[in-house]
């Protein structure tokens, strides 16, 4: 029998436990062995819960507990859940997390400390298995490539906006029914997504970076102008978390990006996610399903239980030994290059045109696109550019943006190809 | 480091020598050891090939080799495979194979005389993880249903004849592309996803069943009628295999199948595969990718061997001890319900519709939508069923059929919602 302590009994730990309860036996016989819930450690012994294991409010009894095998970590947050889970891994304890925030800023340190197996598949994309996809089925290749829809809530958004409706009467909407939190910041910002980045990112290249030093952009200034000219040029608006490898550079970025509507990923809806992954032996694979909820996610949690149960030793962040051969580095953000979509207000101006062609131009930035279209009072000017340099494009923008002309901030979306 | 011996050094085998070789350093780091393949067992030493390993045309020079730790079975067939197999096997041997056909017929026997690692990913969907994500990555679950892309010939066939072209026209070009062999029936009769069908029911539901079996229909009798009354009614035209479970009952099928154009399985197009499971606790997931060519094979067995090489043991078909609990057996094919769309030809003479109405009232089955074409001389008739069984439909498409006014075979293709 496996004995597992549960930190944190909230609604995915709930749904761990019933679901455990729910599928005992084809969970016996998968794992080998019984798997049984022996404690919880909540905040609060007198709040209502649907659940019957025995629960206390200090972690000690689970992460010291000499009767627990697996310590499994739900209660979210950084300072306080790393000091549970060190001192799990510090009691020999094996460790299954759901937790992305610790892992954005602690992975690196816990692998260090962790002597024992350490499991965290419902951190990214919830029941989506992702992370054994990338640790264990893609193992032989170098990955060159990780372009995720890994917040349900950007997604969902972005997929009402296609129909016609406006972001703020959308993201009410999802906090009405529970995608959105009522700050919303955290999802929409895109910083949600970029914990998951870095945590796929350290599988695929051993890469060590915390949240701040990445580009994230969320998706509040996406308009239906913008959804208008997607449409127009055969694009989807997505906000993507996108890793890539560019000789010994990493590349990290989370945006609201511009794909062609014929890419697989492009077709994800609503408030799935999906991880497409391109490795140099087996080309593109992708991996969808629903990225959210307590029952998606205790899925991830209990397959995790079941490989320990099973006595499997998988390297923490995919490699076993330190990749020495491949020094790799981030990419600084100004040196990342794309090509850009730049929606431009403007008075209906003689030579307006002109002005901002020259400033493209003068810029090293080559236009592939235009659109132009009149509204009440002003006029819309619509490009997307070839390739150039994240500092290009912002130097080129600024400039734009102290004419006199121009009447509204500029808003630009990356363009993937 | 771990020894290798392959069994088989055709496309797969190159492609698996050549990118252990390439990506020698980052698979050192993953699996924790050096994999390093020593023999090949070939029928012909005297053929060209771009590989530089020892070879011999005797199999026990592998499977017997004290100094070899794994096997890689890749000369697919059956009787000789099982042969090489088993000897690997009782040779304490761990064993890789991408063998689909062995499998499918022996996958039990094998099972029972494996007492080192067995591991198969490649079997399935080429470069797909979906052999790991089924067994590891959803072990808490029930699994509800399995519908894959199983057959890269018949998914680029049927995308093709989207865009109105012929089905012998494609076909003929799938051969000329070295996606279709000189016999396509193995692949447009379906026997090539029963086969893969087979191997994930059996982790799905630990069901023993032979191709010989279950129910497997081809795309051969698809027609661009079927295509345009498809697009008509909002469905795609795929082959799937689908594995369900009903009760304690496990309906097992391949054939071509109308989905709904919203279902993310039904957006895969061209050669490439996907499978859509469904499991009581995380609800739907997919895995798409590319399902043959000799490098995404490959990277599906060297994650094998990598697999192997960390000291991890998996249970083979998913189970580690026997699951008494839940009984399960193969639902007889007369009794597979679904929904079904028919294509008669009929004279254009008063009153067949009413009489083709009567057959299929009579039968129970009631008509959900119905579309009528003239032809030359000739009226098609096409309708959509509500649910009812096979051996239903059967009877009531012979009685239609015996009718004066039918002119040509009627074709049927089942409707999953």
């Amino acid at each position: 029998m496996v004995k597992v302590g549960i930190v944190g009994v909230g609604t995915v730990g709930e749904a761990v436990v019933k679901n455990i309860l729910k599928n005992r036996e084809i969970i016996k016989s998968r794992a080998g062995k019984e798997i049984k819930i022996v404690k919880g450690v909540v905040r609060d012994l007198n709040k209502k819960r649907d659940i019957n294991i025995p629960l206390t409010t200090n972690y000690k009894e689970v992460t010291q507990n000499p009767e627990i095998d697996i310590v499994v970590e739900l209660m979210g947050g950084v300072d306080k859940a790393y000091e549970v889970v060190k001192d799990a891994l510090l009691h020999k304890k094996a460790v299954v997390t759901a937790n992305k925030a610790l892992l954005a800023y602690h992975r690196f340190e816990l692998q260090k400390i962790a002597k024992t197996p350490f499991e965290y598949e419902a951190s990214v994309a919830g029941g989506i298995p992702i992370i054994k996809a990338l640790r264990d089925g893609l193992s032989a290749n170098h990955i060159l490539e990780i372009k995720g829809i890994i917040n349900g809530t950007c997604n969902y958004i972005l997929t009402e906006m296609k129909k016609g409706r406006d972001y703020n009467e959308v993201l009410k909407e999802a906090q009405n029914k529970g995608y959105a939190e009522a700050d919303p910041t955290f999802d929409v910002g895109g910083f949600d997504a970029a914990h998951k980045l870095l945590i796929l990112a350290s599988i695929a290249y051993n890469i060590d970076a915390k949240p701040e030093d990445i580009l994230i952009e969320g998706i509040e200034n996406i308009n239906l102008t913008d959804i208008e000219f997607a449409k127009e040029f055969g694009y989807e608006i997505k906000l993507l978390g996108i890793a890539k490898k560019i000789s010994n550079e990493i590349e990290l970025r989370v945006h609201p990006t511009l794909i062609k509507k014929n890419e697989m990923i492009s077709k994800v809806d609503g408030v799935m996610n999906a991880v497409s992954v391109v490795g140099d032996i087996v080309g593109e694979t992708m991996y969808y399903g629903p990225g959210a909820g307590g029952d998606a996610t205790s899925s991830a949690v209990i397959s995790d239980i079941i490989e320990i149960a099973r006595g499997n030793k998988n390297p923490m962040l995919g490699y076993k030994i330190p990749l020495e051969i491949e020094k790799v580095s981030l990419k600084e953000i100004d040196e990342i290059e794309s090509k850009y979509y730049l929606r431009i207000a403007v008075n209906d101006e003689v030579g307006v045109l002109e002005k901002i062609a020259h400033i493209l131009a003068k810029n090293n930035i080559s236009i592939e696109s235009f659109l132009q279209k009149p509204r009440n009072g002003y006029v819309k000017l619509l490009f997307s550019t070839h390739k150039c340099k994240e500092k290009e494009i912002k130097k080129a923008i600024n400039e734009i943006q102290k004419q006199n002309f121009v009447i509204k901030p500029i808003n630009f979306i990356r363009i993937e190809e």
